[in-house]
Parts: C-alpha cells; sequence; structure tokens
C-alpha cells in the first residue's frame, strides 16, 4: 500500500526558515520512516531571491510570491516565518481561510492575535500550531495542552528569553558589567544589533502571554502585562546577591490568583537552590507549580535555527496527523475564560534594596521611620563597603505589597543624605 | 449539540489507582470543559473490597472481576494499575484484542513486554498509552514521541528513580550514612520497606529501556542494560566527590553509538553546573542530547499518586481523543530497528576510586605501574586523611576503556599494601 503525502510550504526563508528547510533535508526521511504517511516540502516563499538561492532547492519550489503557497490548492500545511504582525497575521488568516493548517513561530503576533487566528481556524475546522512560539525546540505548548490537561496550573516562571540570560550568566561568571556583557553577547550572536525588544523584557512578555492563557485556560492580554527590563541591574547587585544565596534571572510570571491573573516580567533574585538558577547563558527553561503534579520544569535552547526547527517540523507532523485523521480538535485548544487583572501594585514581593548613604548620624532612623510608617519589614541589612565618602548600604524586605513598598521607597529617596537610583530587585518568593 | 461520552475503567485500585479515582472526581469537570467531548469513569475493579470501598464511588460502579472492565463493550478505555507482569501482561492483550486503547503505568512490563504490546495494539487499530511508566507527572513519553521526532537523539541521561536520588540528597545535606538515609527515606514513604528494586537499580533500568526505545527507536533489551546500584556508594565518596565539584546520582544513561546501543544504570559523579545535580529529593529529570536541539531537559516528581495521575488522565484523554477522530497511529510508535547492543567492557568513561593503604615506601610506585600498565592515566591524586594507620587516597582517571580499568583494578587490589573494596564510581562525561 503506498503512503499517502501531506504536503506543506513555507512563507519566510530567514535565519530559521533556512534551519526548516536544511532540517528537513536531512532528518525528512527519518521522519517519514516513523508515520504512516509522508510530509513533503512542496514550496518555500520569500520576497528575497539570495535568500531562496542560498535553500539549494530546486528552482521550482522557489518563489517569491507568498500567494503561492497560501491560495495553493495542493498545499495543506503553511509554515509562516516572517516575523512581525503585518503581513503575517493577514497570511495566516488567509491560509486557515483555505481551509490549511498553519504552523508558526511567531510570538509577539500570537501574544497580540492568536485567540482571534484560533478561533478563525476552529470555524474553519482546521488547526494552528505553536509549539516554536515559546521556549525554541523545549517541549512547551505540546505538554500544556496535553500532559497537564487533568492539572490545575497555579504558577508559571519562566527564563524565556536567551538574550538577557547570557548577560546576567557572564557579569555574574565573568564579573562583567552590563554593557560589556551585552557587548560580548552581540559579538556571539546571542544578542541582535539592536536588543531593545531582548533587553526592555518585551519579547518574554510576549511569550508569557502565550504561556498564561495555555496554562491557565483564561484569557490574557499582552497590555496587562508589568514589564521591566534588565537595565536597572548592575554587576554589584548580582554580587550581593550571590552572597546571599541568590542569582539574578530576567523572569516572566504568570499567577493565577482568586482575583486574577497577575502577569509579570522583571529581573528577580532567585534562590541558587531553586532549579532554576542552574540555567545558564543562553538557555532556557519554564517552571510550573500546580496543584496535582506540584513542580514541573522544561528546559533547554530558547532560540536558534536548528533547535526551533524541531519545534516547526513536529508542528508540521501534527498538522499531517490531523488531515490524515479527519480530526479538527488535534490540539485541544482550552476555551478561555474572560477573568480580571491583577495590577503589579496589588502583588505581594520580598524586595531587594541597594544605595549609597552619606555617613552621617539620624540617617537610619529616617530610613527605618520610612519603613515602618508603610509597614515594611526589613529581613536582612548589610553595609560594609564604602565608595567614596559614601556608604553602600543593602536591605532585603518581607514580603509587603508593592503599593506599600513603592511608597516607602518614595519616601526613602527623598531622605536628602541617600543618593538617587537606588538598585530595586523583586525576590521569587 | 450533545456531546459524545467516551467511558473509561480501571483495573487495580492500589495507590496510584485510588489518585486516578480522586483527580478524576476533582478536575474531570474541567477536562470536559477543555474537550468537544466527554471521558467518564464507568467502572474500577479491584480484588480487595476494602480498596474499592476507600474510592468513594457508587456501588455500581465498583466490580471485584477485572473481565467486567476488559470485556464489557460499553467501555473503550482500560487503565492497568495492577502492577507486575502476571495477569497484567494478560489483561492488556485481551482489552486489546478487544478493540479497547490501553493506558497502564507498569515500567517492568513495559521494558519486558512492550514491543509486543504495542504490536498487538497495530494490529488491533488501537493503541497503547504508558506515559506513566517513566517519570511520573513528567512529560516524557509524549514529547519523545511528537516533540523530537525531527531530531536525532544521541543520548537520554536520567534520575528517574526518586527513592535513591532521596537517599543520596540526603547523605550528601544531612552527612547521614547510606543505611541511615535509606531508613528515613521509608519513614517518610520515599522508600519502600522492601528496597530492593529501587536500590539495586533494577526499577532505573525497566525505564532506562523504554525510554532508549522510544529516543533512538532501536529495540532495547532488559537483560543487556549494566546495572550496578547504590549500595557502594559511602558518605565519604559524597564528601570527596563534593570537593573535586561533583555530586552523586544514580544516572541511567542510554547511548546511541555506531556499534549499538550501551544501555547502564550505575552512581555517577555529575559535574555540579550539570542541569541534573540540582535535581534534589525524590524529584526526577531526564536529560537529553541530540542533533538538532543539542540539550533538554524534563524535571518534575517521578512518583506518586496525584503526580502519576495526571499523566494517566492525560493518556486516556489522548486515547478518547484517537476514538473520536478514528485515528489508530494516534501515537506515532516508531517502527523499531534490530540493532547491536555495547557491554559496559567497551564503553569508556573516567572512574573515581577511593582505598585505605598502608602508608610505607614503595606502595605509590606499584600502583603507578599497575595503572601504566593498562595505559590508564591519572587525573587528580588525593591524599589528606588518614584512618587509624592507613592513609585514605582518592584518584580520578582520565576517560579510559572499561575493561581497561577493570584490568588496572584487578592488578591494584592485588598490591597487599592496599585494602580490599575500594569505591569505585564512573564520572558522567
Amino acid at each position: 500500500m503506498s503512503k499517502k503525502t501531506v504536503k506543506f510550504g513555507l512563507v519566510g526563508a530567514g535565519t530559521i526558515g533556512k534551519g526548516v528547510v536544511d532540517l528537513y533535508k536531512r532528518n525528512g526521511n527519518l521522519i517519514n520512516k516513523n508515520l504512516d504517511f509522508n510530509i513533503s516540502l512542496e514550496k518555500v516563499a520569500d520576497r528575497d531571491q539570495e535568500r531562496l538561492q542560498a535553500l539549494d532547492l530546486e528552482a521550482a519550489k522557489l518563489t517569491t510570491d507568498a500567494a503561492d503557497i497560501i491560495d495553493n490548492p495542493d498545499i495543506d500545511i503553511v509554515i509562516e516565518l516572517i516575523g512581525g504582525i503585518e503581513p503575517a497575521r493577514s497570511f495566516i488568516a488567509r491560509a486557515l481561510e483555505n481551509g490549511k493548517h498553519v504552523v508558526t513561530a511567531n510570538k509577539d503576533m500570537m501574544a497580540r492575535h492568536g485567540q482571534d487566528l484560533i478561533d478563525l481556524a476552529r470555524e474553519n475546522t482546521v488547526n494552528l500550531f505553536y509549539e516554536a512560539s515559546v521556549g525554541g525546540a523545549i517541549p512547551l505548548i505540546r505538554p500544556l495542552k496535553h500532559n497537564l490537561i487533568a492539572d490545575r496550573i497555579s504558577r508559571v516562571l519562566g527564563i524565556v528569553n536567551g538574550t538577557t540570560n547570557y548577560i546576567f550568566t557572564h557579569m555574574a561568571q565573568d564579573n562583567l558589567s552590563l554593557d560589556k556583557a551585552l557587548s560580548e553577547a552581540q559579538r556571539l550572536g546571542f544578542a541582535e544589533s539592536d536588543p531593545t525588544n531582548d533587553v526592555e523584557g518585551l519579547d518574554a512578555a510576549y511569550k508569557l502571554v502565550i504561556m498564561a492563557q495555555l496554562a491557565f485556560g483564561k484569557k490574557a492580554e499582552f497590555d496587562q502585562v508589568y514589564i521591566e527590563g534588565i537595565n536597572g541591574v548592575t554587576y554589584e547587585d548580582i554580587s550581593y546577591a550571590r552572597e546571599i544565596g541568590y542569582t539574578i534571572k530576567l523572569l516572566a510570571i504568570g499567577e493565577d490568583l482568586p482575583e486574577g491573573l497577575a502577569l509579570r516580567v522583571h529581573p528577580a533574585l532567585v534562590p541558587l537552590e531553586h532549579p532554576l538558577a542552574s540555567v545558564l547563558n543562553e538557555l532556557n527553561a519554564v517552571f510550573i507549580e500546580s496543584e496535582a503534579a506540584k513542580e514541573l520544569m522544561f528546559y533547554g535552547p530558547g532560540a536558534g535555527a536548528m533547535p526551533t526547527a524541531t519545534a516547526i517540523l513536529s508542528d508540521v507532523v501534527e498538522a499531517a496527523r490531523c488531515i490524515q485523521g479527519n480530526i479538527s480538535n488535534g490540539v485541544v485548544e482550552k476555551k478561555l475564560e474572560e477573568t480580571g487583572f491583577v495590577p503589579i501594585g496589588a502583588t505581594e514581593a520580598r524586595f531587594y534594596l541597594r544605595f549609597l548613604v552619606e555617613d552621617r548620624a539620624g540617617v537610619f532612623a529616617s530610613l527605618a521611620n520610612a519603613f515602618a510608617d508603610e509597614r515594611v519589614s526589613l529581613d536582612m541589612i548589610i553595609q560594609k563597603r564604602s565608595v567614596g565618602d559614601l556608604a553602600e548600604v543593602v536591605l532585603v524586605t518581607h514580603a509587603v505589597k508593592e503599593e506599600a513598598f513603592q511608597r516607602a521607597l518614595s519616601k526613602v529617596t527623598e531622605i536628602s543624605a541617600i543618593k538617587p537610583d537606588p538598585s530595586v530587585i523583586r525576590l521569587l518568593n
């Protein structure tokens, strides 16, 4: 009996697109050996001829017109890898309306328009697959959908941005300033020439929205994520953190609280014995806290052409299985509930605070009063180093509501002996 | 439109079986909310009436006869949780022949008869699901089957036995002997009253066979796994290991080598910076090395009623989706190749060796000659502690073929000044 063939096309032949083509060329036979059908790459579209030529495919498989894939009746599955919102969103919508399954790695689009497109897919009895949009090669979307379907997830903690994790790792290991570590990351290809999206936390926030919806089954909005980048973190902070048993990571944190979802991205002190603390360099990990399984972690490369291509091709195979099996609900997309949001001010955290202060009588009393007024109690005080005439002070608070801490902080920074711009970093609790 | 219901039955109401019933009672509605069909628990069988009563289900759902489930035409999916080889194997075979999908957590049976049962399932166009057989709640089987289908895995490293990991963790943290740590584990329910299967490495070996077949797509045999338990590891070894930057773990190691599969379970020194080093207490993790994704790790609770129940119910949902979609190849079981096996003697490792020696002239020369004869070169020598009149010596070799090391070791132990029964532990390379 000859095996049926499911045909897929690829729109966007950049780094990841080329990775998909390369991995398919290398392992396509291996994949098909294990299936009772074949998958076959029919066509690749990119506006840039040079990119197409670099794929080293026969000319008949190359096109500069995405419509040759999106509107092609011979193609069953479309991979979208052009990135950004438009024309990616319109292309995906058109492919779904044409009855094609779609595979994407587009995190900003999934964070902003994912639900509309998933609804559109359902209307057209096809599926939208996006395993590669969070965590690169790390199996994450499928485990969240399938393996944890019987569990209730309460919190998701992610190191989901490789650039910032690389920067923090090398600040700590090589005693570097943030600027030096960033330059080094750029030189080695772990940071883009314009690193804004990574360094300011936007990339992590997109991924958080996607994960939170899957984990909690509730609607999350990008605009409701509190986002703080890594620019405020210095080598001195990393060094003090280590001294008190912590490392610093940029965390994407999603919590399903009684009042609604609390979503935030910010640098955090992570206890050295927490599994997330040993996630180094450009690697990513997502830690999940739940009712029945209690704790799970998924770890691996969050980016890179080849790792991301493994996730994309696994989605192509799942889409092909849906076609073979005539199943429209192959991906078990949860029906999202509307829910409230908990603003950052209403969440609780412990805080690390480092500042320089003129060493004169009465300063500590003013400081203590500012905290006492807002009922912020201190867990730790370190003063052991001088910078010129100034004393360096590190404080760690007990758990306190964010807005109370911020009020106390305003009062503290008004004390004339305390120099402006203290370092303020939350602790993972 | 009313939703169709897929009915499942459960054979075996022990700890895990009760966990499945409890989790279904708690979260069944949540599961069904996210599906376009319902799953429904129809019947539970156990020979022990007391266990059945403890489930707190209506009497009509309870039976002491497994046939009421296996041969029941109303039941679509059978969960087997009686454990052991027989009658579990026969029950599963009969259920498959009756056209039912089967879900099992039975690792020893899957390691010994899994392939035959998977073939039998295929013949009957149904599937056998076994996510819970390795790593409890950790998504592992499904990621290996689906997410990594486009990748080539070269090595699997697992901490897959919670009892031994708990013992090693507490020997290290609380400075305990192995016996004391084992008693503590038994007291807290992390070790069984007869811990043989765990402590001697059999449990880990069963799981290794299951993982190796999935990871490499090649046939693995339980009898070809080299198995060494944890009894030879002392507190002193753990302490020395830490001093040189390692921790000790019981590892299940599978490698896909040009000459065939190399499968082994033994204690190993794991570098402290390796992600597996921070897997503590009863937790499990599986670390995967592959061509495209490079490195992935899956971490979580490897046992326990509730965690294991999440894996079982996720399998029930996948089985139900197969029934709904009329798909027989829902699980993408790889067609296993026959392959050779690499015996432990032909593998390479670095070795840690600790022994007591009479402190007299010429001993080190004899020792050095024994190693030199077999071309075993040393990376590290520590001698700093005396035990009575004897000196304690710790050596670490460079990478060497196992059989050459064993020959050298025989010669070393023949030296009269060296006391018998040295500690010998491989390093993870």
